[in-house]
């Protein structure tokens, strides 16, 4: 049986989640829950967000399901999501975008299914910065050590789909990237992976355009954030989009979009990218029949109409929720 | 009279300048001529992409239009359109983002009309790294004085147009950025500007799915550089979209778009966006009337079909050109 951490966070995430666990006990998935209360809350109570004591929790859970936390604008708030990407050493932040039939996206395409596969523990997100009155500092870092690692990950995926390796990066411009990218071409080579690469600008313009284009997309840090997003408006929402960052003995799954503070409270938060993010935390588990059971079990409410205000509803987080469990 | 270098530059950049200075030619717009041969082609036959000297002939002219530029794999190579925007001090990328009435772009939405105002001079641009075998390191500069520039220009922009400025940041990851954004929303108090602010992730979605709330967008320069890109989606193409860089004493007109090896040769590039970068050039030159005949001859055209592939139709790159400059 494994132990699982559940994170409900601030804002929509304690919402949401409840949706996530409604599914999982229909479909009697059985796990040894530990419940942490960790965020934005927590801080202003007691001005700590997450302690190292809970970094030693969650290393004693075999993986996180985790709902959302806010961000407060004080330079002293310590990001509770990076501090666990970084504690767990969790390297690989997986992010698939495939159509939900019964919802239209934005953007009106429907023939798209590649998997962002972003770099999770440098980049932007090195935490070294000098920060000055008048001149403020981020160190972007690339090693070799952490692109060989994502890019493995990235063509190990890709050899169970179909078999090709997009590269973004911006290497003409940042010396750096070159050895992301370097890096990147001899891992698919090894691999026997087909590859392209492609700057991140141009990429931003062609996975709107042409998104069927791609398979595994491998990119640093900051470029996955930005991509990943904007790829909900091919799906039809950010509360479409589920997550998981993985180790090489934790995982953590969350949903992309944050804790929605300006919807919060009002019950009609979109669930299915936290029902998504547990779909992936039983995959993880090698659950898949479960996992197949709860896909069917959206799709199904979705047919019925079911669904929240951001896809064109008026369904509230637990009528859809509710729905789900039911169905299963 | 203005005196304005030309420089086409490589691939399709040498196939839409032709174009854009024909309109210029039909408006009977006279200005001194300065012809300048830099970029790719250049560097391999003597080793040197831009020198010094192409500089200082630069800033002896009023302003530039410029098509491409190759950027090789080459970390010797120095890109063109960097020492340009440094040399020159061109602190404000300009990027307006409007539908083009006889197209309709990937996404489908017609009612946006926004600009994207990119800081030009620093952030991951600022050339400051540190490259070893193993780790590579690129310094993201944010400075009080090129924040409060941007800034500025962006404000006088809102102030012309609808009056309202977003800016976009990560300041909940890069604390560096915290001084972007507060030195922004200072400015927009002082100028009277309505302003809010979007954390860039949500940013790249929120521009594709609901691109009618914004107006001046202002921004870093690599995340400038991908939304512009990005929003090349919402018109159609990024065969369509022109930008200024702007400086104090300067400025320098350029299609968002790069030199596409891919297409180059064949003679079917889109020329808007160079055309587009011609009557931008225009209304710096404060020749209105000129600039909004250019805009009405590309619609004209469009409407008679003329079209290169990139937008559905079969003309030719000079096919187009000729017909703007017939109409005007
Ligand atoms: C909350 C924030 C630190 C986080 C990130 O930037 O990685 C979020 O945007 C995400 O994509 O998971
Ligand atoms: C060619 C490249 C250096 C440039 C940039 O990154 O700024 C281009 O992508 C642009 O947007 O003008």
């Amino acid at each position: 049986m494994k132990r699982i951490a559940v994170i409900e966070g601030d804002g929509i995430g304690k919402e949401v989640i409840p949706q996530a666990l409604k599914a999982l006990e229909a479909l009697d998935f059985r796990f040894e829950r530990v419940d942490l209360e960790v965020g934005y809350a927590r801080w202003e109570r007691t001005g700590t967000a997450i302690s190292d004591e809970d970094i030693e929790t969650l290393r004693s859970c075999d993986c996180i399901l985790f709902g959302a936390i806010t961000t407060p604008d004080d330079p002293d708030y310590e990001s509770v999501v990076l501090k666990i990407r970084k504690g767990l050493d969790l390297y690989a932040n997986v992010r698939p975008i495939r159509p939900i039939a019964a919802i239209s996206g934005a953007v009106g395409h429907k023939n798209f299914d590649f998997v962002i596969v972003r770099e999770n523990t440098e980049g932007l997100y090195s935490g070294i910065e000098d920060i000055g009155d008048d001149r403020a500092c981020t160190t972007r870092v690339v090693t070799r050590k952490g692109s060989e690692r994502i890019a493995q990950y990235a063509c190990k995926l890709a050899t169970a789909r179909r078999k090709h390796l997009t590269i973004v990066h911006k290497s003409n411009v940042l010396k750096s990237d070159k050895l992301f990218l370097d890096t990147c071409r001899q891992i698919a080579e090894e691999e026997g992976i087909t590859y392209d690469d492609r700057l991140v600008d141009s990429m931003a313009y062609s996975l709107i355009a042409t998104p069927w284009k791609y398979d595994v997309v491998v990119t640093t840090n900051m470029f996955g954030d930005i991509l990943s997003d904007m790829s909900g408006a091919l799906v039809g929402s950010l509360g479409l989009l589920p997550s998981a960052n993985i180790g090489n003995s934790h995982a953590f799954f969350e949903p992309v979009h944050g804790s929605a503070p300006d919807i919060a409270g009002e019950g009609y938060a979109n669930p299915i990218a936290a029902i998504l993010s547990a779909k992936m935390m039983l995959e993880w588990c090698r659950e898949f029949k479960k996992a197949s059971l709860i896909e069917e079990a959206i799709n199904q409410t979705l047919c019925r109409n079911i669904r929240t205000p951001d896809i064109g509803g008026n369904s509230t987080t637990t009528e859809f929720g509710d729905a789900v469990a039911e169905y299963i």
